[in-house]
């Protein structure tokens, strides 16, 4: 299983992403799609790469938007896999 | 467009489903399904309704938990077309 | 219901499309994506649209390959909505 | 990487299946769903599956029909996880 990084490990990781930041205590991502079909293709894929990585993200939808949540509940804190599935779901755009 | 219903409507409505309640003037209802790969299968058939009924829930994805919420934008609260989208998720599982 | 259209209708709409061809009576495409995840997506997105037009195609995938083949049991043949359906999936990518 | 079963392990396996058949060299079977929605709901989850276990089936989807074939193109043949695949989309029922 994946530690949980410290903090200052969480900045120095944060600052090669786009766009995440940390929302209580989770790795946190709002995206904006053209509408309901785009944005339920993300979630699709971005299921795929969960079930695959067995780490899965909190995430919600409403029609257009997507918010992503991404930390390890067996960990207690945020983890390397975190940070992969927020670059795999990247990477899906 | 389908208007929105009065109070009385809503708690009439409410008594013929089965554990939808009205949370912050939505419907509301907590699924628990048995892992992630159940709870997906659930999205992907009730986001079929969705797109077909073109009424689209808020909902939300924990692992094996999916939470919805549903109202009307356009009417400005709950719609008969709500409670359509409600009894089509019911029937999904 | 859309009315079965005439090879000469056929033949001139079929300019019209990127890469769709005629193959035993169905609308005809092949599509390749980058690996299963994409091709996916690219289902997910499909399904929506195919159910909110209610016009469902006939479709295999292997894993980053989708075929499709499309037209009206109902018209016996291709119809206008078939072209609907076949416009959607390019749109989709 | 599993290998290629033989003719005879093949068969003592099928033994232990419901509905599973070889055809053209690959596990086949046929399912029926009530409809497209619940067809593709079951599309969805054995995308689940299929990725979490890196073996991907090909499949095919007529409305409320789909129609699976698993074999391996690594192994040349059909292995112990092809009867996986098979076994967990019997599962998904």
């Amino acid at each position: 299983m994946a530690e949980k990084l410290t903090g200052t490990e969480i900045e120095e990781r944060l600052r090669h992403t786009d766009g995440w930041t940390v929302v209580e205590g989770k790795l946190h991502k709002e995206l904006t799609f053209a509408d309901f079909n785009e944005a339920f293709g993300f979630v699709a894929r971005l299921a795929l790469v969960a079930e695959k990585l067995d780490h899965h993200p909190d995430w919600s939808n409403s029609w257009n938007r997507v918010v992503i949540d991404i930390s390890s509940h067996a960990a207690g804190g945020i983890t390397a896999t975190c940070f992969e599935l927020a670059a795999a779901a990247d990477g899906l755009r």
